[in-house]
């Protein structure tokens, strides 16, 4: 997503800001937490991540008012974001149950062996430390002050500090009691969630901070590139998971286009509008076959998208964005406007899909390669299959690539299959015949990529494999059995999956 | 390790000149093999690295002549590194055909599920891009050409560049030659390895190079920190896994100078002495108990150094970094000599332990913190174990922190336990009654640790472990069948451990 301006924190919570530390505080307290909180059991870490679930849902009415205030978006929205940032706490207090996460090898020692002999090895992974998170601007909820990075560093064992952002302080106030309801219920120390709110240089402030050993991100390049380079001038260097930037390209092979062309370019429409395309997969660069039926394609998404209304955007300064976005592709020599929909006040501006010529792809123009967050789309026509990889080659690093294929076509099966090899060196998720719009919180969901997609691409932001971002390896040699930590010990209290000598248990 | 000088590469296998590509040359090879050599089966890319253990044990016998006269190190010793530089590799190819790497998810479709239906997503492990690795001085075969940080390059699927150390150039030439063959008897593009010679120029045009995607590193501290700078100002961020620089800290507990102190004290100054102290692990900083029995131990550990000689160190550069170290500390009030042993040459200096006052182990002051690279090892003594906590949690990261204990003293328990979760948080191993020098290469091992023993601490550089560094997740949502990669198949054809929804098959 996009969302380089700074936005005015507006009112705020009445009480709220006396309860608010501020960044020192609450780093130091979650220093002094982490001792406490690392030393929980699979049982206890699971139980905490369903009482903050439980808290939310205790303060559902009105945290769903007040995120419907602050964000523009409609409560259909909110409330299923309530329940995917709920569902989220409970599926990772499972894997924590689970023990999963944990990652335990165990080399016995092999007293016998020579030349020498080998000591007993047993690793396990254990949290890094105080974990700076930061609340997004298009997910009140699920991105936020409870959301996707906050609830992995929590199951990894991480104190959380978040900053709330600007645009919603008041969902994030009461997100965040919610939480310390649960922390002080949970018996723990307070320090394990704080919640600051600020603007950017408390955001810098944060990132910066001695005491905090890793950093999440959902937002804009600008805010991501922005914090990578505050975390580069640490003396001590942490890891920092930015999500970024993406135009999540739709390759629509020329199979596709013999069933129901006006359903498909609906579809394409559908997910291009929806939440006034404020989505980090939304698709906004599709490749559509020269020809008949590509035209055909084209109208009916002209139609889809003059039909559609504009929608409230978050913050004005995002609807600015848009503006000025879109306002630089339309007046670019080549740029035609296939279709626009209609505004609908001064932040809901019209929904617009745009046909740009090929050319612009170079590497070295930007114009259609950019994102523009929010509801504007991009079609570039190709002649033949053969000329997309090179196309798609020239891509940066996104976190979707989606290809439309006729599954009995054995062209498009053909085309298919050159062209996987190389969208998964750009892309983290790659989807058949569906759009990118809508991230599902599983076990083998990727919502990641390469740079900018994201600064880290060896992860993911979402699902059950965010947990790993958060920890790192210890190995134990010799260890005396009384003092081994619980998950490495013989008789495996914990009832883990364990890896003795590479096999699993 | 500390090894800051520039080496001048002295002489060159005959030939070798010619076989070497520059940078450029050799990053473009790695680009056009990367799509072959991702694509090669477990089978294949096990078979694979089996062939490269082959052919260098074909060459065992030259290959350890020359180490032996680059290095100056003993020839048991190399001949050991031999074994385990192959050992590494077989044992890596065991793990490729598992696929246990592959961290294959499945989480099967739920058209039925309400309010939406879930869509079939499927995640594994892709390897990155092309990897620079760089030789470390210390251990010309089991740290350089065909290596650890190689071997788990080429495991996860990543053509490497090798940047040879200087010190050692005809051991990597052969080493590099016997690669070469093992990829063309596998059929397999010449650019999946690369060896390049160079100084540091030529090691920061690799690490700049666009097309390199990872690197991984093992030397001093500032080499370590110029790469990761020089990483830095990328356009595009990469992981870079550098193993720096570690005193290893061994606490001994009092209960353990009820045994054999002679013993003890034998064994500290046999494992700070063993290859010249030469060793990333190498026991730089020992806390003992103040009183009469630490008072033996010292007396014990001053003529064990004082008999032990001096043995050619790597380079004359190191042997001259040792010596204004070992100046440093000696010319530093309050610290005294304990023992020092005999010079064995110019460039084999006497080793010798310091007692220093705890004073000097305050946070702004790093005369006794930091890593003299050799045979140097400094002693702090302590009155009360309490006293220990604060002095270890000031201490930077480190590869290892090391505890002697008497197993049977409930104090020493105590004490341990006290001091465990503090070590975690310090180090990447964690030994007891041991000492830290030797690296098991295991399922479990963790040869990594915070920042400044690595520049990354999420990982280890040795153990089946390391293989993950050079990979990161792709999802697959409803990719037709055939289209989907092996590994993520229904009909598993590589009969791989899958998780499927979040539980292991």
């Amino acid at each position: 997503m996009s969302d380089s301006q700074t936005i005015a924190a507006t009112s705020v919570i009445a009480g709220a800001d006396s309860e608010q530390p501020d960044v020192a505080a609450a780093t130091a307290a979650a220093v002094e937490a982490f001792a406490a909180y690392r030393a929980t059991s699979p049982a206890e870490r699971g139980a905490f991540l369903e009482a903050v679930a439980d808290e939310i849902e205790a303060d559902k009415d009105a945290i769903i008012v007040e995120a419907v205030r602050e964000s523009g978006l409609p409560e259909g929205r909110i409330t299923g974001e309530v329940g995917r940032t709920t569902g989220q706490l409970r599926m990772f207090a499972g894997v924590v149950r689970s023990g999963d996460h944990l990652g335990v090898r165990i080399d016995p020692a092999l007293p016998d062996r020579a030349p020498l002999p080998r000591a007993d090895i047993r690793q396990r992974m254990v949290p890094l430390g105080p974990v700076a998170v930061f609340g997004a601007s298009n997910f009140p909820l699920a991105f936020s002050t409870a959301g996707g990075d906050t609830a992995s560093a929590l199951a990894a064992g991480c104190p959380v500090v978040v900053k709330g952002h600007p645009a919603h302080p008041v969902t994030g106030t009461l997100v965040a009691r919610a939480i310390t309801r649960a922390v002080q219920a949970s018996g723990l120390p307070a320090g394990v969630f704080s919640f600051v709110l600020g603007g950017i240089e408390t955001g810098q402030e944060l990132v910066v901070d001695p005491r905090i050993t890793a950093v999440g991100f959902t937002g804009s390049r600008g805010g991501g590139l922005a914090l990578v380079r505050a975390a580069a001038g640490r003396e001590v260097p942490i890891p920092v998971y930015a999500e970024m930037s993406s135009i999540n390209p739709v390759v629509v092979l020329p199979g596709a286009l013999d069933g129901d062309v006006d359903a498909l370019a609906t579809a394409y429409v559908g997910s291009l509008t929806l939440g006034a395309g404020q989505f980090c997969t939304n698709p906004g660069l599709l490749f559509l076959p020269s020809g008949e039926q590509g035209d055909a394609f084209l109208r009916a998404a002209g139609r889809a998208v003059t039909d559609a209304a504009g929608q409230p955007m978050l913050t004005p300064g995002i609807a600015e964005a848009y503006a000025s976005g879109t306002a630089s592709l339309r007046g670019t020599e080549g740029i035609r406007v296939v279709g626009e929909g209609s505004a609908a006040g001064d932040h809901a501006p019209a929904p617009v899909v745009y046909e740009a010529p090929a050319e612009l792809l170079a590497l070295d123009d930007n114009t259609v390669t950019d994102e523009v967050f929010g509801a504007s789309g991009v079609v570039v026509r190709y002649d033949d299959v053969a000329d997309l990889l090179p196309r798609l080659e020239q891509l940066e690093g996104q976190l979707t690539a989606t290809v439309h294929a006729d599954p009995a076509s054995s062209a498009d099966a053909a085309a298919a299959a050159a062209l996987l090899p190389v969208l998964e060196l750009r892309a983290g998720r790659i989807l058949f015949n569906g759009w990118p719009t809508g991230v599902e919180v599983g076990h083998a969901m990727v919502h990641g990529g390469p740079y900018p997609a994201t600064s880290d691409s060896r992860t993911t932001s979402v699902g059950s494999l965010a947990i790993e971002r958060f920890q790192r390896p210890v190995a134990y040699q010799d260890v005396p059995a009384a003092l081994q930590p619980e998950a490495v010990r013989d008789d495996n209290p914990w009832g883990l999956r364990r890896r003795i000598d590479g096999d699993l248990e």
